[in-house]
């Protein structure tokens, strides 16, 4: 009998919970202090709230759940779709919306929401990707100004710096500064969606496939070009000052306004930078981000890391979405951290499982319970295990669970407490 | 459009999910000091395990999940079964006899696990059950003596009590005792378990509607009035000790060591109720407990409480269930805690969100957002809320929100905190 999970989950043991509960609580601690607040969706979502076009990819990856009470024998000519009503969410973004334009009566203004959860993609199972995995956002709701997007910010390096991550660079665009860079490249609004595709896997295929694959597409020679140049002029600017004024001289149809909340957010960045540990924190200006979502209305940021292979957050603005599910338009920003990569990234003390209490199996159970029972009443920790095998491979085993010292029961009498040494 | 979540499911919004978190935070406190650890598993499980047989009703209530990469209509004649792989779990005890089958090698021995998390049954829905609710389970697996019983009773009850829920009753069986008054009664070995399945019907129907149902199937005439005889004369004596004695008298094939466990358990009981405070905890045994699942072997538990209609908590021993998975038969018990209700049942103090940053909309995000960072600088929270409507009337409500004092930002400067008042 196989007692794996299913294919491309995985159990969790102690060690692993512990740590993961632990970055939870610090994480929680952390954006609770700037006053995001848990909330909760279920896990399952109507099925036509997830196929809604704004899932991007990930609406090919959903797992599909059957209504209840149909029929043992699926009808000739049944289409799919008909068995179906909901699905498992493939992020929390779309709970969000729909939680949002659900609860907005009873909620602050602006909203700032916490998220820690589940979701579900069926993708193709590879080494350290899973099927279930745990997104951690936070978002807020009802602030159209940059405010929103510097506090995002400063809680999650906040976050990622309570949890020990440090060496975090944050590459900041806006998806009207890539919608500018676009136009200078001739490339039209219609065709924006399209062209983000594109641009958006620069970082695996290099600016020749991006020019080959516009090219490809029928835009103008020049177009991959003009984004080649304009990212690298950005990029090799002195500051972040200079980019942003080579941006708005680069391009002409880019709103000042677009500019001055991209210097605000640098500030925010700047004075974390200042306060952080040397080389804590970094930030740039971008132009090449994308994020892959098609819901994205201003600024955009992914959160790099020396020691992980792709991003460890991202985020940014996202006008439109809620408007979707509430009928009126209201401004939202958020941030995504990666909660896998961080918990396996994060510093963590391994718990401490207090006093073992050790017993021979011939010992009556109320004095073995009645000796647990003293040992935590002081509000330490007291676990029973049974003497058996080699006395030191027994005390090595449990030093290695977590156990810090440990009393035996033998002969009707209790030893006193010893530690557990190396 | 339709913005509320899937029928019978529901969104929690922040003062529910710090109450829920709060709860949790103080279980997994509560019973980490009696060495439980929390696992994880996926929500999702492969179908055929889920509908192994031992889910009882709860296999008719699986939300089952479509294969992958199913062609878009479903051929003739498919049967339903066909086109499914996985299910949500509908409880926290089948995945944990697959985890600990997987993974029994790197585990302690005894394990003692902790789980915490949601399950999906698609009952009808009814006011305060959801189809997604949450399980909090402990397990004890490996340890074949009542030490096992008696540690998941003390940890139950003194988790309960941290949470502030006193005044729990534990009703106490053992499913040995109640074979052993089905022979009495004249029930063969076979019909055992539809005889569990009429008895466990005893506090909705009555004992009229148990003897009714019980001769419908054949039984003989007597075998209900016997075990309400039975049943009467335990919960009579005067004491558990006498109940015992009683139990031993009337039930003649009953082994001595079944006793013998049970009086451990009370006597493991009576310690707490000696140390908790006055009616904080009782119990007793009452030979009409059954528990629905057909899986226990030995004692079985159910915890009530004044305030509650039904169980609060439940579990007993399972001695054969791990088995099946292992394919080598190992001790297990575990009880199991209506998490949502005692959620609701729990003290709690709402979150304090600190200080809110109360700013007029023309002033400068840097002074904004650096008066609210430089009050968070020593440790405390600090949310921005923007100043709007009246005064008085946003104060009361950032009040009802959680925030205890406020400073105000217009004209370029900073007020001094002020507490917030009632």
């Amino acid at each position: 009998m196989d007692n794996g999970p299913p294919r491309g989950t995985r159990d969790l043991l102690p060690d692993a919970v512990a740590r993961r509960e632990a970055v939870i609580a610090e994480l929680a601690r952390c954006y609770g202090r700037f006053g995001f607040r848990r909330i909760e969706t279920p896990c399952v979502e109507d099925i036509d709230r997830l196929s809604w076009g704004e899932g991007g990819d990930n609406e090919k990856l959903i797992y599909r759940i059957l209504r209840r009470g149909l029929e043992p024998v699926v009808p000739a000519d049944t289409p799919l779709a008909d068995v179906v009503d909901l699905g498992l969410r493939y992020d929390l973004t779309v709970p969000l919306t729909r939680f949002y334009a659900n609860n907005s009566g009873k909620l602050a203004s602006p909203f700032r929401s916490m998220q820690i959860g589940p979701v579900w993609r069926a993708e193709r199972p590879q080494k350290g990707r899973y099927r279930q995995f745990t997104q951690c956002d936070i978002d807020t709701i009802g602030e159209p100004s940059v405010l929103a997007e510097a506090e995002l910010l400063e809680g999650t390096l906040a976050a990622l710096g309570a949890v020990g991550i440090e060496r975090v660079t944050v590459r900041v665009n806006d998806r009207r500064l890539l919608g500018a860079m676009a136009a200078e490249a001739g490339v039209g609004e219609d065709a924006l969606p399209s062209f983000f595709v594109t641009l958006d896997k620069l970082e695996r295929i290099g600016w020749q496939g991006v020019k080959a694959e516009l090219a490809d597409r029928g835009y103008p020679e020049i177009a991959g070009a003009r984004c080649e140049e304009v990212v690298a002029l950005l990029a090799g600017a002195e500051s972040v000052s200079e980019a942003l004024d080579r941006a708005g001289d680069l391009l002409p149809r880019l709103p000042t306004a677009v500019l001055d909340d991209l210097r605000s957010t640098f500030d925010a960045l700047s004075t974390i930078e200042a306060v952080a540990a040397p080389e804590a924190v970094a930030s740039r200006l971008d132009a090449s981000v994308v994020r892959g979502m098609g819901y994205y209305t201003g600024q955009i940021f992914e959160f790099a890391h020396p020691d992980a292979p792709s991003s460890i957050a991202g985020g940014g603005r996202y006008d439109g979405l809620i408007g979707r599910s509430l009928g009126k338009p209201v401004p939202a920003c958020g941030i995504s951290i990666g909660f896998d990569r961080v918990v396996e990234m994060a510093s963590f003390s391994p718990p401490d499982l207090g006093i073992a209490v050790l017993y021979a199996d011939d010992q009556s159970p109320s004095l073995v319970l009645e000796t647990a029972r003293r040992l935590r009443s002081s509000g330490g920790s007291a676990g029973l295990v049974l003497r058996r095998g080699q006395p030191r491979l027994q005390l090595d085993s449990l030093k290695r669970e977590g156990y810090t010292s440990f009393v035996v029961i033998e002969d009707d009498s209790v030893s006193q407490p010893r530690p557990l040494r190396d």
